[in-house]
């Protein structure tokens, strides 16, 4: 695969427009007693219509045999080395609640949990008190001055917060405070590069008076952190690509990962059909939509065949909205798979189509696991993807004289 | 794969022979009407024949979305990183007219243009001026003399020429003069390195004599410069594979790319008769033969599908002459695919098939695009094709202890 310094110098701004669907969780596993995968299950005629019209293949985002994160999934997709471009635990933590993290900014998931009367946990997740109680405490912690660094401390959801410190000189170089096991201590954090001292001073120093705030409120009477980390340099999609690049997604983790890469985020609704017509208004000002479904990774990992099934149809039902548009380009894929027999991430490989009027069709009959074994772009890696749609879009010149 | 260091701890020579015929352009797009590919059209009841013997695939000479030019195209069947090796637009230009480059000169494409009295560009190629205009030009362009550099000006076709400067420490490290637009001046060639500044002088000292020799002469009244380029360094087959390598190409710039990799250049005559003629008088002198069929890129590039179906069907009557030399691996491939649906360039990776007595061959029964998808190589990059072809040449020892 050719590098970025080489696409930079090769693309091109054209009127043509490119629509990336990725369903989320894309891919599945037969079902014992139908042999068929939850997208072979599927009623699905206009998915398959697009199949029958391009070319077909298996992407593999990170790697055969990784099962990526939402992140690696994403970026891999997106153009991005997932390995290069780590985005770690506390800023995916962040984006998932819309944060804007400044380029500085050193971030941490963090639990609510509960600790016996020696200081050792009993419950990492604190009996996943309510949303509404998280946000009481979030409050309490938001109290907490040290000095080196500003603190925020932000509820997500149940148990889960986001700890914000935003300073000069900090580091994200620190380890974990949470054990992942019971019956014993919250670990102390210590830095992991000499730059890293002070910022484990501030935190171990957090954890200390959020101790002291919580004692008592049982069973959220202690908090633990992992995942420190700082937004990572990412050179943008526009910069890459000369794209226009703009993101529909109804979650907030999505639109973070979208804001990342430099994409414009564009109000999505809260369903497929509201997120094609959001793409139908806006679809005048940009040349590049990434369309995010969620529902077949929820469906899926709450280990529901049938669920996934019907989320994978109400898609093809809202896609003849989007067809209608008649983009240059449209690539339908996922990040993952996850296939409900599993109800988690998994590593398989995940079908993907494109369908342009230059894609040299293929054989591929249907959009299903099976079908995209037999497809143009055979199985590949996820991260060919960009160069792909911009060759189909007519958007990159010639490489080499 | 591995690097050309362990291939060249394994190759050894031996009396098999090996024919690789480049079908420039061979990769196409289906017919509106048909669907089906200039190939899957033609009638080719030899290359099909050879397709069933052989091991077949789809190749992609830099990587998937990307079109190649014809450097990189040839330099990665010929086993070199096309990414690595980079081949300037001034050395193309001047491999193009058979200039034999030496390892230190300085080559740029140029054009006559035309400005207006105010210098800005009104035309970039001077209305496409004759090629004999374009000799008279050069001859007057070739008095200019500046000290630190032999200058030389080689007329090309119509409005195109070679700007050649020999001589010591200079550097290709300079921006083009072309604005590749029109309503503006003329740029001045920057140094993009110190060691370029010398020659950023001398460039734009020929520039501003070229202007004044030229003054009055429109359309021709300027000239354009860029692709300022040196001829890489690049190991020869020789040397990585211990072959003695020939080319017999009808057109000089494939003639230049093969004297770059160290290949001798044989006689090819003006037709793919005459050059397999070529091939079966040289025959006992080489063991590796480059045969290059220009013809399926040109009537691609004039957007014309049914004389490049002609063009595979020409090739297809003359392959049995070829066949009876009985080369050990015989490998039909093509550079980059040339659509006359597109009339350029394009992405799309080439058919590619590989017949020897040890190939294992698969079931694809005809040479196509589609059958070569079910072919035993799949989809593979253009740079594993020398191993292939080495091994089923029994020239390479096994790998490792």
């Amino acid at each position: 695969m050719i590098g970025f310094e080489h696409i930079r110098k090769i693309s091109r701004t054209s009127p043509s427009k490119i629509a990336l669907l990725i369903m989320d969780g894309l891919g599945g596993l037969p079902h014992p007693e139908t042999g068929k995968t939850e997208l072979e299950s599927a009623t699905k005629p206009n998915l398959n219509r697009v199949a029958r019209d391009s070319i077909c293949g298996l992407i593999d985002p990170v790697g055969p045999g990784i099962t990526p994160g939402s992140a690696p999934g994403h970026l891999a997709i997106f153009g991005y080395d997932p390995v290069q471009y780590h985005i770690g635990r506390g800023v995916m933590e962040a984006l998932g609640i819309d944060v804007n993290l400044k380029p500085g900014d050193i971030a941490a998931r963090g639990n609510f949990c509960t600790v016996d009367d020696g200081g050792l946990v009993t419950h990492r997740r604190a009996g996943r008190i309510s949303t509404d109680r998280n946000t009481v405490l979030c409050r309490l912690l938001n109290n907490i001055s040290i000095e080196g660094a500003e603190i925020s401390v932000l509820p997500v959801k149940e148990h889960r917060f986001v700890l914000i410190l935003r300073g000069e000189g900090l580091s994200p170089e620190l380890s974990d405070s949470d054990p992942q096991q019971l019956g014993v201590a919250p670990k102390r954090m210590e830095a992991l590069s000499p730059e890293a001292e002070k910022t484990a001073e501030i935190v171990n120093g957090f954890v200390s008076q959020a101790g002291s705030l919580l004692w008592g409120k049982t069973p959220a009477n202690m908090v633990l952190l992992r995942g420190f980390s700082r937004r990572p340099h990412i050179p943008s999609m526009s910069e890459i690509y000369k794209l226009k690049p703009a993101a529909i997604a109804t979650y907030p983790m999505y639109r973070g990962l979208a804001r990342l890469v430099g994409m414009k985020v564009l109000p999505a609704g809260e369903s497929i059909t509201e997120q094609v017509d959001s793409l139908r208004r806006h679809y005048a000002g940009h040349d590049f939509f990434f369309v995010h479904l969620k529902t077949t990774d929820t469906r899926g990992e709450d280990g529901d065949f049938r669920a996934k099934v019907q989320a994978i149809e109400e898609l093809d039902k809202a896609l003849p909205d989007l067809l209608n548009l008649d983009p240059d380009v449209l690539i339908v894929t996922g990040d993952h798979s996850t296939p409900a027999g599993l109800a988690m991430h998994s590593w398989h490989p995940v079908p993907f189509m494109l369908k342009s009027k230059w894609c040299r069709p293929d054989n591929a009959a249907e959009f299903s696991e099976r079908a995209c074994l037999t497809g143009g772009m055979g199985r590949f890696p996820a991260t060919e993807i960009m160069s792909l749609a911009m060759a189909n879009a007519l958007k990159l010149d010639k490489f080499g004289a």
